[in-house]
């Protein structure tokens, strides 16, 4: 069997407290501290901000997606162009995701086999097909420094039987992945499935580890299923996974999920929900969200958050963001994406702190008690404005 | 009658090459190197870019709407968050149109009387008057350092009698917004009308002279008229305006009117041209412009102009920009208004150097031999676009 080693790569656990973790993750482009929230570039891009607005919210690892890459601009394109880096022009660590996610998200354009998914374009419409080899050689011409390993991701919800078949391809897909994986540079995630049991979480979760990552990916959570259901899938399988490698909860980005996942043990994290709400006005403070485009803003002086070291925060008002939106002005989708990734970002490493220090719990429970997540009822309809966007995201 | 003497408001001409000029203008917020480019802020943004943006790009003034802000977010408000330039949060001079030039291009929906006009707003419908005397109290509310008199711009192509009759209720505003102003800390520029009849530009430069401004504004040019007759409209006017007062040509942006325009003695220029063609991918080169969403940019791995210094060109490839625009990603508009602003800016720096070494006619005549300028029928587009858009900027 091949050497999945990889070299330049290394994670060290630093200190837990409880089951949340501090750690250190040496990547060949720099070293991560964790846990981290990672902010999405679906296509070579953080939507409506840039590579040094990014490093100036320290923002430390950038996602990307397989999936859109490959069908635009191209991952040869992006191969020419010296990799990922070099063509979006982000200096720190890369992870693109396999596409596995995206192509189960086309529904009725897609068909899968024991070989792989065929599917049609959301862009034009053209055919193509995905296999754990040919997403390897694609995540290869991409050249992020950690990749994900090709998965089926079953709906929610979905019979358990149908659950079942879809882990055990994604074992099978795996074990392809591994042996299909050549770069030495390039960290193979493994992703955990087995959506809301437990057991199939803990059968997941051992059988790869068994397979010997460098580190595991939880995929198919936070897609419908009831908070308390998904804590109780995640703790299932961060108590089957090795100490010594990074634990990455796919599309996972509320602040009470970042938090309830950071003591369950995870140490890597993203998701387009705060660049996306950003996107439309929705704005992330310690109190709960805000919607900057009612009327209660128009003649708010304040920041949106007090305190907030952001370039959004420490220059404009409420009052001009409201402006901006209701004039529909691009520049407002940059200084609110700015703020929300400031914010989700702060509260991660505020986590670490409060984990070195031995406090986060109660960090935790300080956070929790003064945020008031949305209802239910905004979250379904949250899902389904991600439904029909199609950006097919995580 | 009242003074309508500046305080902080002092133009110095430095030198003078041919008719071109190099001078200083003092104003409440800096001093600014003249000629000058001045982006356009019609809402209170430049579109896609951020005051720091603008500050790197070492743009000295920035322009922003009567008519607009007037209607949307209210200049009560802007009033109340400490004027424009802390509601924008642009600590550099701000000179605001009068709206004169907006509410003439809503056509069919004002009403002009020797009182002023009856307009209906382009957003929501209502019914709204303008004359003299509360456009310069608006313009107070704004706080900008520069504030521009009403005016009646006329339609091109028009009867010599019909631009006669505005250019001289354009002469009775000005004499009324003289008499209204207030501000101490506030320049007001009267604007020279008379359409492209080089007789008329005269006898409105010399009322307006009669009438002792700190500035003098030239509109109603570039409004559809051929080049040549532009060129001869405006430097009859300049030809009538004290050396030692600011002249500022209005709406005009490409790069040949504004070499043109320095060379009859121009000192300011303002144009949505650069923002706006950003956003359809025109991009400004040396040579003329680039259309990025063409497919030959798909693979070309240089930067859009070799040698710029802006955060764009050192940073991204064509490839990316191309990459970006197929994907409509926001990010995109940033990087080309970046350019496109960074182009005019530094052409018009240029020009300043060259005056002051005496080398101006050599500067514009290499520049012009390279520049390949859009012909007659993209402008007729471009015109044709800037109606459809209703955005009414001049």
């Amino acid at each position: 069997m091949r050497n999945t080693r990889t070299e330049n790569f290394q994670y060290e656990l630093v200190t837990t407290d409880g089951d949340a973790r501090a750690g250190t993750l040496a990547t060949p482009h720099g070293v991560v501290r964790t846990p981290v929230f990672m902010p999405v570039g679906t296509q070579a891009t953080v939507k409506a901000v840039t590579p040094r607005d990014l490093q100036e919210l320290n923002a430390q690892v950038v996602l990307a997606n397989t999936y859109h890459l490959y069908l635009r601009p191209g991952a040869e394109l992006i191969e020419r162009a010296g990799g990922l880096h070099d063509f979006m022009q982000w200096r720190g660590p890369i992870l693109t995701d396999s596409g596995g996610f995206q192509v189960f998200s086309l529904a009725a354009r897609r068909k899968i086999t024991d070989d792989g998914v065929w599917f049609r374009s959301h862009i034009d419409g053209s055919e193509h097909l995905f296999t754990p080899e040919s997403v390897m050689r694609t995540e290869e011409q991409l050249g992020a420094d950690i990749v994900m390993a090709f998965d089926e991701c079953a709906p929610y919800p979905a019979e358990k039987e149908y659950v079942r078949a879809a882990m055990e391809r994604t074992h099978a897909w795996a074990e392809r992945c591994r042996a299909a994986h050549r770069h030495t540079d390039q960290a193979l995630f493994g992703i955990v499935q087995g959506g809301v049991w437990p057991d199939l979480r803990r059968e997941s979760a051992l059988h790869l580890v068994g397979l010997d990552f460098p580190g595991y990916a939880i995929g198919g959570l936070s897609v419908g299923e009831e908070k308390d259901v998904m804590q109780l899938a995640l703790e299932a399988t961060t108590a089957c996974l090795p100490a010594g490698k990074p634990r990455y909860m796919m599309g996972v980005g509320a602040p009470e999920d970042l938090l309830n996942g950071i003591a369950a043990g995870v140490d890597m994290f993203d998701c387009v929900l705060p660049t996306r709400n950003a996107r439309t006005g929705a704005l992330l403070v310690p109190t709960g969200r805000l919607n900057i485009r009612n009327a209660a803003f128009r003649d708010d002086f304040r920041p949106v958050e007090e305190g907030c070291p952001c370039y959004t925060c420490t220059t404009f008002t409420r009052a001009y963001l409201h402006h901006l939106f209701r004039a529909e002005e691009l520049l407002v989708y940059t200084l609110t994406t700015i703020h929300n990734l400031s914010f989700l970002i702060r509260l991660v490493e505020g986590a670490r702190e409060a984990i070195l220090r031995g406090t986060f719990d109660e960090y935790r429970k300080a956070f929790l008690e003064r945020y008031r997540a949305p209802d239910a009822e905004a979250r379904a309809a949250n899902r389904e404005a991600r439904h029909r966007t199609m950006s097919v995201e995580r």
